[in-house]
């Protein structure tokens, strides 16, 4: 896998801290290995075409209790994605960081932490 | 609100048990008041919107935290939105069943029992 | 099931809003059937038992998976439990409340909602 | 912070896959350092204290939706410790590892996101 230099990420970790969604994204990259990157593509594009289903799905004033199925399912798709992401990141990012040593390591580490914590609340 | 016949959502329960995603789906439909309608709709929309940022974030090899906190924010939106669908499932569906009393209504309870349970996990 | 008359819960939900842990506790109680009770207090038993467990192993320096691992597991079963507790409270209070009809109905169904999205936040 | 050396985790990513709760436990310890041993424990015991604290809500008979709120701050309380041990474990035993090198690291790497995903689900 092609991963950026470390030093793009650096920079990154001090532009990053505190911006929501609607902020101004800092310009930090991740070039994915291309099958990675189609394999993430497609997971996402699936994820959409369910959440159009549950569109589809109250459109059509589908029982709730389904409705419900629908989304729990999606639901449940997203995190898989996160998971797959998060591995990935653990091993390519963060392990980068911990090789080249330095106070990098463990900011890179407690941003990892961070995200985990999103995720499991 | 305006809500199906009580005999509907009774049909239902019987035709609803064990199928799953793609499976066949029953014939079982809540008409929603139009503003409900029209609310859970553009919220849906807004997650739809969420998920293709989510894609084009992917394609322009966005850094791999800040695609996770997006993930995160899709999965919060889909968590509220079912919180919304269910406690208007409680206050429709459940409670009419409950008011024309009779087994159905242990039989919505148990139902919504696991709409919950799938939430949870 | 044995249950409270429902006006007790009638008091219970003017004066619950609103308090926390550590908060005076309104006194509702709700009495429940004996073998539900009993099976309640097995279960949280064993939960306090896994807590045990847990500290034993941190006492013990047990690898930090294990003890993760165990965490998930003390999770799932305090999960569990609440679910039963919740699908219990729904088949009773919430009925009850339905029946008796008026203003509490609703107010017993936001009440049971907003439980809902503590378990699932 | 002083720590196991390497070779007893590497010994341990053998003998650890897929044994359960009461399975037999591999005999790999995590020596912790004494404050953040301390540290945990008191989290665990006030978790101890949280659940007798439930237990005696349902034997008071205390009412169903102050026993979930209970049990939400139980959940809450556990998530946040498997979260910090599991951002020290990332800081300790997979940074070692990956410093260390050869297969180990991605091991090491593996069983985190495998945990992390147990902590989601």
């Amino acid at each position: 896998m092609k991963f950026y230099p470390l030093s793009e990420h650096i920079q990154g970790l001090e532009t990053h801290t505190g911006y929501g969604y609607s902020g101004v994204m800092a310009e930090v990259t991740t070039p994915r290995a291309d099958e990675a990157k189609t394999a993430y593509l497609n997971r996402l594009r699936r994820i959409e075409g369910q959440v159009r289903g549950l569109e589809k799905m109250v459109e059509d004033d589908k029982y709730c209790i389904d409705v419900l199925t629908q989304v729990s399912a999606v639901t449940k798709a997203l995190e898989a994605f996160a998971l797959a992401l998060l591995d990935d990141h653990l091993g390519s990012c963060v392990k980068d960081a911990v090789r080249a040593g330095g106070s990098v390591a463990d900011d890179k580490i407690r941003e990892a932490s961070q995200a985990i914590a999103r995720l499991v609340h």
